[in-house]
């Protein structure tokens, strides 16, 4: 029988594209079939550009040009990506000035591969929200619940969608505090958070230049395993199946305040990681209380926000979202000493806590505490930062402490929503934290744990 | 006639310690025969380590290991840097905690050659002035002026001191706002200002990790080329002497409210440039203005040393010289949003003036537009604020925009004072810059022009 060309695995894709065994334009045509304009993953959706790099793609197949594994493969962008030829948002009202509409540094690196660009997808404003709410875009529809409209996660708030539909293969996105790991983890999608500095975010509309990383949500992990070779000088290695696996468990931080299921479904999934052979052991990850303490005193973030906004895009001020505006004016007045101070003592904290990685081949924690609430409560300003500082919990500290982690989909919680597993890892370790995320995912998918989106399989 | 030791070039003594015909214990005892304790340039003199390294560094060139061309040389710190066995006051009336007494990246680049430290210079304290002057040491004297104690400028107070009275052949000092080329400006020492993060500032106390830069001061541009060498991949060109130098004459900002005779000696010594074949021009440096106009906002470089010194020094901001205290507390109230606003548009403003840069071998200035004031005058707060922004005028813009430079000495003014031309250049260009340096400094030789240190020929 045979299989259905968006069941394949992305490897499996690309090596047929490049023997000539599948074109991209079929691909595109399937992966452009699924889009459903219901779940609003777009904020600008492309497919008459699609379908032209798809032709080029072939095209340069047919003469024997292999530009790279993302060659024909579809792909999305969050809208904070400049990408020539098509208007960046950010989440705001109106189109921001022309230098926002040139090639970012990543897009261009997918252009020289002739990747396909499906679309842009909807992001928070400016980035700045956990949940993936909006008040100038449609909310993307979280597809993991049909019957009520749920937050997709943000701030890549169509990042996510795109992928569970299925017109993007790879769905680039940003993170900060979590704006990557935490739509993977409420759509169920896999989702990598590099370390800050390992790809370039020029060409991206910046939140917080101190935090602000590119990452990837992608079906699998093995998915962005490949994806991540093709964008990274970086090799994902194979694990030595003798070696068995050291785990942390990273308690009690990370498992405070759970909703119901969300804690008793990752513990099983560590249960099966350790019937495998690993060792796992609770390890606290240094720092995170006290880098938390200070995130809620707020403010880094917001003032690099605000200084951005201020004197590059004074009149985006004026319509920001109430939600983003608040958040925002929370860090105008925090001096510039206690700035540095804050920054300093996230440094030496991140340093103490890559230390400890030293000794692990990750620490796993929930990636995020809560289930996707429905949008409808959201309105509620309080209820908002409420359920958004929760969202943001156990990413952002990941994020302040300088590490790269992942999230693997791990099933559903009590109310059959999406549940998602961080990895975490030390600075720069992403090939072998890919590596042993790919290890995990398949133990949980031979003990055929729920997968995600089981209409791509 | 025998050239007494001191009278030779580094390169020469360099070559003469490699071959034999020189020892360093030599070279040394030389040195520290004129160390002038009125002069007061170092905090810490250490002649017994000097000769125990000078025995050390012989013995290495007696077994045939050459371990770099600074093998041998006597060398002063400024006392910002950490110097493993020695204490390190930067400034302050007390040794700082032992982190600041293990050896800086720059101290243990000098001991893998072997170089001879003679000791650690008086800075201002913590590095956060441009006059010299101090309320807990004794202020270097001027060498200049025998019979009026004049500032030495600052903040490296004791590096052009060791310079000049012979003690140090490359005196280290560091550059934030003009720290190294003030000094040697005012003492008449060549002074290299280097590129932010070309060399490590690793180890050193700091005072703005936005724009502290270590940087040297020597007898000579041939003396700094040859030392840059030693430090640095870098190598210093030989210049085409067919292709004539394109100079900038920075017109109008660093040339107004100049004392009497300095412009006038300067254009002199332009003249002879001219003469020799090069083409000058007037060139505006562009964002020089609102570079300084920010600049006297205050803010950058106060956040980050309070930043600094309240979580690592706390007891130290209470013995904090009034005049120092001043110049902080004025940028404490700044917010974190305007800090990095003002980051931002020097860095724009930077990326302008390297840009005009591509166009010139260098820019020239005044390094400092006023003469050494009498020590005696700095006590009224008022006079202090005055002089101390002129002296840092021509020289924290630059290090604003982000380029390099080195201070040229150029005969005297019409008291008799060192006069110095800046010359600047793109960022990470110092091998051409010393390159040019050095040819402008053998016109002015030819010329007869008044050489700072005769006593050093």
């Amino acid at each position: 029988m045979r299989v259905p060309i968006l069941a394949r695995s992305l490897r499996q894709i690309s090596r047929q594209m490049a023997d000539g065994t599948l074109r991209s334009r079929d691909l595109v045509e399937a992966s452009l079939a699924r889009h459903d304009p219901a779940l609003n993953a777009y904020v600008t959706y492309t497919p008459d550009l699609a379908r032209k790099q798809a032709a080029a793609a072939d095209a340069a197949f047919a003469c024997g040009s292999l530009l790279g594994g993302l060659q024909g493969v579809p792909v999305s962008f969050k809208d904070l990506y400049g990408v020539a030829g098509l208007p960046t948002f950010a989440g705001t009202p109106r189109a921001l000035p022309e230098v926002w509409t040139r090639d970012a540094a990543m897009v261009q690196t997918l252009r020289h591969q002739l990747g396909v660009i499906v679309g842009k997808t909807n992001s928070v404003e400016f980035a700045f929200g956990g949940l993936g709410t909006s008040r100038h875009h449609p909310v993307p529809w979280n597809p993991a619940d049909r019957a009520t409209h749920r937050a997709p996660g943000g701030s890549s708030s169509g990042a996510g969608v795109s992928v569970v539909e299925g017109t993007a293969l790879v769905a680039f996105g940003t993170d900060t505090g979590g704006s990557v790991r935490i739509p993977a983890s409420l759509t169920g999608c896999f989702g990598l958070k590099t370390t800050l500095g390992r790809w370039s975010t020029s060409g991206i509309v910046p939140l917080s230049p101190s935090f602000d990383t590119p990452g990837i949500l992608t079906r699998s992990a093995d998915d962005a395993a490949f994806a991540f070779e093709q964008l990274d000088p970086g090799r994902v290695p194979d694990l030595d199946p003798n070696t068995p696996l050291r785990i942390g468990v990273a308690e009690p931080f990370f498992w405070a305040g759970t909703d119901p299921g969300i804690a008793e479904r990752l513990h099983e999934a560590l249960r099966l990681v350790e019937v495998s052979g690993a060792r796992l052991t609770d390890q606290t990850l240094p720092g995170c209380d006290e880098v938390y303490r200070i995130y809620h005193q707020g403010g880094i973030v917001s003032a690099e926000l605000y200084a951005f906004l201020r004197p590059s895009l004074p009149d985006w001020l004026e319509t920001l979202d109430p939600r983003v505006r608040r958040r925002m004016d929370d860090g105008r007045a925090l001096e510039a000493w206690e700035y540095l101070r804050r920054k300093a003592r996230y440094a030496e904290l991140g340093a103490a806590a890559a230390q400890v990685l030293t000794g692990y081949d990750a620490i796993i924690s929930p990636t995020v505490p809560i289930a996707p609430p429905p949008v409808a409560i959201l309105d509620d300003p309080d209820t908002y930062s409420r359920l958004n500082l929760a969202m943001l919990r156990n990413t952002c500290v990941v994020s302040f402490l300088g590490l790269c982690a992942v999230n693997i989909p791990a099933g559903l919680d009590a109310q059959g929503l999406p549940v998602g597993l961080q990895l975490i890892g030390a600075p720069h370790t992403e090939p072998r934290l890919l590596a042993v995320a790919r290890h995990i995912e398949a133990i949980l998918a031979k003990a055929d744990v729920w997968h995600p989106h089981p209409q791509n399989r």
